[in-house]
């Protein structure tokens, strides 16, 4: 497996691939790999024995007050992980490699960045859009492969891709979870055992809500209303949003269809998760 | 010579360009062809045989009390005049095929797009650097020309491609000049005979600009002063702005150098014109 800090080394090796007319599959992520993400190497091998996975703490996503030096960080083990699931190369750069002094280039995708997650991190999604535009632009990727935990994401950056007359194709994968339904998130690590076993109410209120969907109920106050007392009933859990909306637009619904998805973030304590369904589930 | 309305259309002749291992130069313009267009092309072909003009009058790059509807357009002679100069392939799409409905995404270059123009047209590098992010995409030349007169311009591209990781080889032409040297220009077809003679105000208090600083005067503000003066000396001239920035960051200078270049934007009645000039020139 390939390790590769610089752009130009990243490059290189692109260049190789595509000379041989092969193509390049391609998982973004910040590291502290999971299972969720494993699964997304997983896929991108379906279509390529190529696989790049970037690991990047990207500071343009985090806001001031958010855990950019805390984020956890193991790259040995991610490195051990990637080698296992048949990664092909690593795409490890520095912040300076990717963001120089007199770096002054943003994306912004309207819309799709303001609901949900933009709310309280309203800078969140100029930064992914932005550190994924130039990932696609080192790596030139033919198929890169995002996990539907994050939804938000999946959807500014198909935007993005879209709008910018990309060339690469965006595949959705299925959220990877624990036993017990937990989504899989670095950021459960900094979960205590305490919270860690009050995180199951993000999934358990997800999965209440599709059944009351599938027994008739549409109106999504309704079921917004049962999901909120839910997560209010659990000690220490903060909602920060609960939205049932358009699984394209993300605008708010107000009746529930096939199309709409329910996406939720709850603060435990020092940490902030995030999790979603779709009502066709 | 090649007419490419669609972006489909237009990657089909990419792709077969690419997969004979040949190179695209690419000439992006907003139509109205004149001589410093005609001459991006020359410089372009000096790379290439492959030269792709756009004819894409840009809508969002306008703001809401610009000249987008009253821009000059003349699909037929712009067709002759790039068959004679010998262009392979034109792109001409319509607006709904570049910003179809639901269209979101943005590209913003902080602090260079916010001086000079972009004090008085604060949307206007916004829409720039999108057409031509997604112009590059559709078109992935390995070479683009842009004339020197649009600097800001110019700066903003470079300055994107290189945030951006983008492949593109930036090529900065000079400005090409009438004979009493006002700076070609599509809107100089606004002008009133009247007007007409007195443009040429611009290219005058430019070259003594440099003259005064090859004589030794090196404060800006001297030779800023010198400038206004002859501009408003001019009868119906009305100064956007006259400044002298650093080549590369934009931003004012007070002690001029050969790095130093002058840009002014002036309005004759309900035409702005730009003009700009280094001071090694």
């Amino acid at each position: 497996m390939l390790i590769k800090k610089t752009i130009e080394e990243m490059k290189e090796y692109v260049a190789f691939i595509k000379s041989k007319g092969e193509t390049i599959g391609f998982v973004p992520t910040m590291g502290y790999l999971h299972e969720g993400h494993l699964d997304l190497v997983r896929k991108a091998k379906e279509f390529t024995p190529h696989v790049v996975v970037s690991i990047f703490v990207n500071p343009t996503q985090f806001g001031p007050n958010e855990d950019l030096a805390r984020y956890p960080r193991d790259f040995e083990r991610d490195e051990k992980l990637c080698a296992q699931t048949g990664v092909e190369c690593i795409f490890y750069p520095e912040p300076a490699e990717i963001y120089p002094d007199g770096y002054s280039t943003y994306i912004t995708v309207e819309g799709l960045s303001e609901g949900l997650c933009g709310v309280s991190r309203p800078i969140h999604f100029r930064g992914v859009a932005t550190v994924v535009a130039k990932l696609f632009n080192i790596v030139e990727p033919d198929f890169a492969v995002f996990g539907q935990k994050d939804y938000q994401q999946l959807a500014v950056i198909k935007r993005m891709v879209k709008d910018l007359n990309m060339k690469v194709n965006v595949i959705g994968h299925p959220t990877v979870r624990e036993a017990d339904g937990l989504a899989m998130s670095s950021r459960n690590a900094y979960l205590t055992t305490e919270e860690r076993a009050k995180a199951v109410i993000l999934n358990l209120s997800l999965k209440r809500a599709v059944e009351l969907f599938k027994a008739g109920e549409t109106a999504a106050s309704e079921i917004r209303n049962e999901v909120v007392s839910m997560i209010e009933a659990t000690p220490g859990c903060i909602i920060d949003y609960v939205e049932i909306v358009d699984w394209s637009s993300l605008k708010p619904v107000e009746s529930i269809t096939n199309e709409s998805v329910m996406a939720i973030a709850v603060k435990l304590g020092k940490t902030r998760l995030i999790d979603n369904i779709r009502f066709d589930a």
